[in-house]
């Protein structure tokens, strides 16, 4: 089931045309319709350009055309650079002579409110009707640099990456973060085949132009700037054929802050897709996530220069024991795994190291590689040859000239006669000191990228080994069904979503609906006490604040008259609310609160939530995500890996708790969902977890339900 | 009262010395004593150079000396390139011969073992006694780079601050760092005017050389690498001075992580310290703190070239809203403070921005810069005049030398022409892009620090607004006496503790200590029930885990019954324990847990700890420091600055907490503290926190006193 919604053929109209269309061709200094046209000629673009201008014959020394009109039939692309209220028009009448693609850079669409957003809209139509790509509006255009296409109006450097060489594919819903990317990137030596900027994505969106870069041979790293998803399904689909074809995505996307979130709304006008529901979900994709954009460069380059993406475990070659102690800090603050290595474990280690040096990790081979540095060599070789070992960071004093000429060429030398697939990088601890550029190319050469500082590494492959950490294959269980959720919609009051969940192994106290005093008071004897009664309306959301929670009746005469009770305060809580009657349970042990809840989204699909419950916990906001792919080991994994998982373990004494039991519970809710997308949500709050072997038990149920 | 060991006469013969003497002078390539010389001869050394080897008559064109004993009297500084085991004879005849100073590079010391500790400290005792000055053992050495004096075996390079410049004093206590320090310092177009690194630290430690670096007239920032404090007090002293010249002290301090505090142990020969307490005792005397490397260079930078420090508000002018999110989210991360500003509270920026651009923060002017390049110099100027913004960042697209062309001159003129005591940073957010020199050159003359990246500048500005945001008067109360303190010694137990301390206004809940059940009984009478019992005794530290708390009594019979129980639960728990008799004490209302301690350290002076009580809190170390320095308002903002604070402030529903009342408390066992050195460790846990107006109840006490 394929979510696509252009071809390859028809993206390459874009991306690979054989023709341009100019609208909008100036020579005035610093107009979008010069700076593009001047793109084109000055980098000897290889098919024909139609520079559209009422008031010029020639440009450039190119015929000029006076309008679309007289444009012939079939162009590949035409670029728009002319102001707003000509857009819409223009692109009618460029469909109209069947021209394969437009790129639109005016801004004044969606962002700017409703007039725009019923044009952009409209945009929209004429490409699903006509199959036309529009990459815009709002947007700083493509460049492909391995076919010499810059359809942009920035000053471009057509740096095409040579025969044979590895590189990045960028697709930007930012214009500028995508001129950014590449006028970083090239100085490291790292080269980009094509690059999009979507905008307002009218038509076009970033997962479009993923689908295109994962077939396009001359990319083998994408790299995104996202604020907003439009698409997730389709995202989700183009980023599973990138991990199928082995091109890494690395994606920044800001929102992980309350404020990002209102900035990415006002910015692109659409709305932020909740951040961490994406990051699980992309997440599972094997999408990898970088926080700045200085990471996002950094991650990149690793990514493109080296073999293979780092492994879980990094050890380090440093020369100051100082190194030692900011990298046990950094570490610790990044979520970096820095192996152990000693004496006893490494024995491969310790028969190259001199005997006054410990083995550990960092390794403080201390000033010694500046006399013997065919240290430098044998310890990174030990180091990559280690198994145990995910990525190695050769972490080193550059000082000068003399140095460099020293070190660099032993630690070349690893690559150049090793062959790892693991990556080795190059760190620098003296940011800024003079480092003759060819050891720099030496390096880069033999696929050892070059950082200036060593925390820039860690940080760069923490990112990168976050993802070898992630199992990523796809272990859900059979979907589950409800019965009889087809007669709900709506809230789905406590007793009927206990009802309705208890038949597929969710466990409850044992419980009977009551519609009359009398009722309760028969159930409360069969149950035996003490007992609580509850409130049932699917009107009543928060039954405590109504007075509709009445804990520890201990005789029948107790149940009838808080069953009295009980109506008489919902109705002063809100007189609207008819209750069905009141749920009499069975009072069960206390334990620790956990809360368990689902979500299901149309795009993104269904996602459970679970973590510590009570104030506390909510301020803290101590929960994880999880996805129905996910098996009770890593469900586990993820549950001690919450803040407060010491208290899962049975802290100070205390006995450990029941942590399988309440995987099994997490992963049968993701059954749950994944069974029936018509439950939208699903709360069990609280779910008090009992010690090991004795299971869970949620107190509470509600479900929201959309037929 | 001084806590100095050397004056600065004294330093000056190790860092302004007349005359060297190269003890292991030589011409072998590598060899320490060759660099040495070679630094010396070649950066045409002002003084006297006395090379000493028993085989050479001659390097270098200078005369060579066969040994110590002949040498003249009176040298001022001797530098030992020698073995370990050479080094403390060597030193023993220097100071013989009246040498002021010398640099001992060989380690081998305490870092090694009880023989070279033994070493170590009778090299302490060489100091201690003739006020020889000794730098090391287990050190770089030292360079004056204003007096163009290198006493390092690495190569260096000698630029000298032209006379004018501000520049910094390095102190280190590792070689390495302090090299890497000037390395990464230099090409910024920072300079250094004294390095010195200080390695074990056998006589001089880093404390002494800050003392000497305040008073040296070429030296305005101090930066500094530090794993363990030996003498606090001292480097407590030094800083006050340092803050009182004006001359901020930055340092990177590794120990946040447990990891790190186990390699300083083993790097340094020397315990770590207790990094928490280090911090707020230090960030009390206006230390900022480095937590990178690269920050450590990034922040001096700032502080260096900028008129003043930043103040607490951050305000950035940017070019792509694209970069708003980003920054919202590295903020959040930080703890950085983004001023808010928009269109009704900032008249004056709304006057300088087009119509079209709405005032925020990050401002983003988008590309409108490129043809109006004064809107850089207009919006800057506004934001640097606004009194709410503490620093300003210019986060700038710099692409290509074209476009540095336009807009680097508009944004170096600000301080061209206007004259701010607050910093302009250039932050670029293209890494990489090719500048011209004379631009950055440029911004740099007017005292605009240039940064590669935005995310760094954002990072070194968070450190040092953290400072602006710290209220560093001391606004301590009068120390409290305990009364009878004097009689007590090791752990008093809470009885006694709740006596000497409730008269001095520490609220407790009723109780009367008994010593027989009779006792016990009557007491309960004349407290009324119900109430708690508790055992009694020093040696006792955890009743609950005894058997030694019970709970609810509620008649004289329960209370009885009790006592007896509660004698055989203690004989049960540790035969060894006498008891002294039990408290009976008032069952109190139920509330939120705190816990308030406090300890006092010989050195570092007392520091009180408050944060959430009970089991959660505990893991997840939800707990903050205070001095007693800080008055109640200055707990409070504290208090409200902890983890889950949210239900300090009414959580829910809940009744806002006397947080006055817990603040007075704090303030209290400061004074407590402060009044009595003889106390050591004060823990009251919990102390029950009730709604606002209701006070906090203290409901166990623990004293250790050490007289």
């Amino acid at each position: 089931m394929s979510e696509r919604r252009f071809t390859n053929q028809q993206i390459d109209r874009l991306l690979r045309p054989k023709s341009v269309a100019v609208i909008g061709a100036s020579d005035r200094k610093g107009a979008l319709g010069a700076t593009l046209l001047n793109n084109l000629v000055q980098y000897d673009f290889a098919g024909d350009i139609y520079p559209v201008n009422p008031k010029r014959d020639e440009l450039l020394g190119l015929k000029v055309y006076k309008g679309v009109d007289e444009l012939p039939e079939g162009i590949d692309c035409a670029v728009l650079a002319i102001p707003r209220p000509f857009v819409l028009d223009t692109v009618r009448q460029l469909a109209a002579r069947k021209c394969g693609a437009v790129v639109i850079y005016s801004a004044g669409f969606s962002e700017a409110g409703e007039e725009g957003l019923k044009e952009q809209l409209e945009l929209g139509e004429i490409a699903r009707e006509t199959g036309m790509v529009i990459e815009g509006p709002n947007c700083l255009g493509c460049t492909n640099y391995v076919e010499r296409v810059p359809l942009t109006f920035v000053e471009t450097n057509m740096q095409s990456p040579p025969k044979g060489t590895r590189a990045v594919g960028i697709a930007s819903q930012s214009g500028a973060l995508a001129a950014v990317l590449a006028t970083a990137l090239h100085p490291r030596g790292c080269y980009v085949s094509t690059s999009v900027s979507t905008g307002n994505e009218a038509a076009a969106g970033v997962e479009d132009f993923v689908e295109w870069l994962v077939d396009d041979e001359d990319t083998h790293v994408i790299t995104m700037y996202v604020e907003s998803l439009r698409r997730p399904k389709a995202f989700i689909a183009a980023a599973r054929r990138a991990r199928e074809a082995g091109k890494p995505i690395i994606m920044l996307h800001p929102g992980k802050s309350n404020k990002a979130q209102e900035s990415a709304a006002t910015h692109t006008g659409a709305m932020a897709g909740d951040y961490q529901l994406m990051k699980i979900k992309l997440g599972r994709e094997g999408v990898i996530f970088a926080d700045t954009l200085e990471e996002l460069a950094d991650i990149t380059e690793i990514a493109l220069r080296c073999k293979a993406l780092p492994g879980a475990n990094m050890a380090v070659l440093g020369e100051s024991g100082a190194l030692r102690g900011l990298a046990f800090d950094i570490a610790e603050d990044i979520g970096l795994d820095l192996i152990d290595l000693n004496d006893d474990n490494s024995p491969a280690l310790r028969a190259v190291l001199p005997d006054f040096v410990p083995v550990s990790n960092p390794t403080d081979i201390t000033a010694i590689g500046l006399s013997e540095p065919e240290i430098y060599t044998k310890v990174l070789t030990a180091l990559l040859e280690d198994d145990r070992v995910g990525s190695v960071v050769a972490s080193i004093i550059q000082s000068d000239p003399i140095t460099s000429e020293i070190k660099f060429p032993a630690i070349i030398k690893v690559l150049e006669s090793g062959s790892f697939d693991k990556p080795l990088v190059f760190a620098g601890v003296d940011e800024g000191a003079t480092v003759p550029a060819e050891y720099i190319e030496g390096l880069r050469k033999v696929g050892i990228p070059w950082f200036p500082s060593t925390e820039r590494a860690y940080r760069a492959i923490a990112r990168l080994a976050d993802l070898a950490k992630r199992d990523l294959s796809d272990r859900s269980q059979a979907p589950l069904a409800v019965a009889g959720i087809a007669e709900e919609n709506g809230v789905v009051p406590e007793y009927k979503a206990k009802a309705l969940l208890k038949p597929l192994g969710i466990s409850f106290p044992d419980s009977t609906f009551a519609p009359t005093a009398d009722d309760a008071a028969a159930a409360a004897d069969a149950l035996g006490y003490p007992v609580v009664m509850k409130a049932q309306a699917a009107a009543l959301g928060h039954k405590s604040d109504a007075g509709g929670v009445i804990l520890n009746l201990k005789t029948a005469d107790d149940v009838r008259e808080a069953f009295t009770r009980m109506y008489a305060n919902v109705a002063a809580y809100d007189a609207a609310i008819a209750l069905d009657g009141v749920l009499v349970e069975k009072m069960g042990r206390m334990g620790t609160e956990m809360i368990v809840g689902a979500k299901s989204d149309p795009e993104w699909g269904p996602v459970v939530l679970a973590g510590f419950g009570g104030v506390t916990a909510e301020i803290l906001k101590d929960v994880k995500l999880f996805t129905p792919e996910m098996d009770v080991a890593a469900v586990k994994a993820g549950l001690l890996d919450l803040k407060q998982a010491a208290i899962l373990q049975g802290y100070r004494g205390a006995p450990a708790l029941d942590v399988d039991a309440l995987a099994d519970l997490i992963v049968q809710i993701g059954r749950v969902m994944a069974g029936n997308p018509a439950i939208r949500e699903i709360d069990l709050n609280p779910v008090i977890i009992h010690p090991n072997g004795e299971g869970v038990v949620a107190l509470d149920a509600l479900m929201l339900v959309q037929q």
